[in-house]
């Protein structure tokens, strides 16, 4: 398959590096990223701002490129522009921490993979818990071995698999569970920074499981251990709102 | 009702002025805009990054702040920090151009909008066509007039009216459709930008109707001059897939 890799950590995180060197062994590869660490950005798109790329060795033998944009436009830019529209599979990631439930709707990584899907590509997340290149590998691996089924009928259109795999190894993984996004909501933090002329104040913190979470959500199977994979699409009406309000409003 | 408003063209845009202004006679308002213009910022976050804040006179009598960040963060800074969470209502807007149909996943507008329902607040997001202070008084005083059924329990929580008002007065409006989400391609066309030194692309373009749009569908309906009223949520979770897929995958 020709596949474009993106992700949201910026060109020289770790995670995209082993997911390109590792996706390399059986298939096409092109690299775009973002040139600064795009965390955070959702679905975020440059619309009339000017896109810089450059092409960057990783040293890893695969064709990469850095742009001055958001992990959506890499994706858009990448497919459009630098490949042609020659491409079968996005891979979006290896993002360095998780990205479970409604956090979500903040993750470039995952909105990165949601664009691929809006483009009529097939589309895949993938997110560990890493801290050096060497904890990238075993989700790497997960994602290459997975290909067929990762991009099989189970994804139908429009459709993307967040995959979220926990720190560790075989040992130490329960198994695969397919499940639906829980609820993990960013706990909100803002920390106080005094400097002699101005006061700033940024969002800390982190995703908080809800207590109302099912055992059934990927929120709370990832907390124990499994790797999960929920498949996830962008539908945004309300269709049972929908419908009273139709009736109702006067 | 207390409300806090906020959009994504930037503090100093008119459509935020007027809705703030004409809110004002009847509710007591926040305004929390973003310093610079954040158009197709979508559901982007500052995490760890510093956010600034500074008390802005917009010469309507309202309490007025610009902050360094992205429209989402106006909603969580306004109301955690600078409102301590006294907020009833999140209204978004008035965006300048219509926000219809998928392209709404990039709004900053809509997604302010979304993020105020994550937070279990009310919130309407509400966009017309309008290039100068005039134009925006009629959208803005539809939304004044409706704000009861708007907040009322057709919106269930998590959910958010999503309003575009087309161009004109009385005369010129259909009446008003209450409508899922139609399909609004955004149209993908880079432009080179050539200089000295280096070549950059910018995205340019617009939304584009799809010809598969059924004829009840926002996009639909607003070329034909109604307002239209969807109510949005934030559910990703494909859940037919996820059926399918949890008998399927071995």
């Amino acid at each position: 398959m020709r596949i474009l890799i993106v992700n949201d950590d910026g060109i020289w995180a770790p995670g995209i590096k082993v997911l390109a060197e590792v996706l390399k062994s059986k298939h096409d590869i092109l690299v775009v990223a973002p040139e600064n660490e795009m965390s955070g950005n959702s679905h975020a798109i440059s619309f009339f701002k000017e896109i810089y790329s450059r092409k960057i060795d990783l040293g890893i033998g695969v064709d990469a490129y850095a742009i001055s944009g958001t992990p959506v436009d890499c994706v858009r830019y990448g497919y459009h522009f630098l490949a042609k529209e020659n491409i079968d599979l996005v891979v979006s990631g290896i993002n360095n921490l998780p990205n479970i439930g409604t956090d979500t709707i903040y993750s470039g990584t995952v909105n990165a993979a949601l664009e691929g899907a809006l483009l009529d590509l097939q589309a895949i997340a993938v997110s560990t818990v890493a801290f050096s290149e060497e904890e990238f590998y075993y989700s790497a691996n997960f994602i290459l071995e997975n290909l067929g089924k990762l991009t099989s009928k189970l994804f139908p259109a429009g459709t993307i698999a967040n995959v979220n795999v926990p720190a560790g190894e075989d040992e130490d993984i329960q198994g695969v569970k397919i499940t639906p996004l829980g609820i993990a909501r960013y706990s909100d933090r803002y920390k106080e920074i005094k400097t002699e002329n101005s006061t700033a104040y940024m969002l800390v913190g982190t995703p908080v499981r809800a207590e109302e979470n099912p055992l059934d959500c990927d929120v709370e199977l990832f907390a124990k251990g499994y790797i999960t994979i929920t498949p996830m699409s962008v539908q945004m009406t309300n269709l049972d709102a929908l419908s009273k309000l139709k009736e109702e409003w006067k």
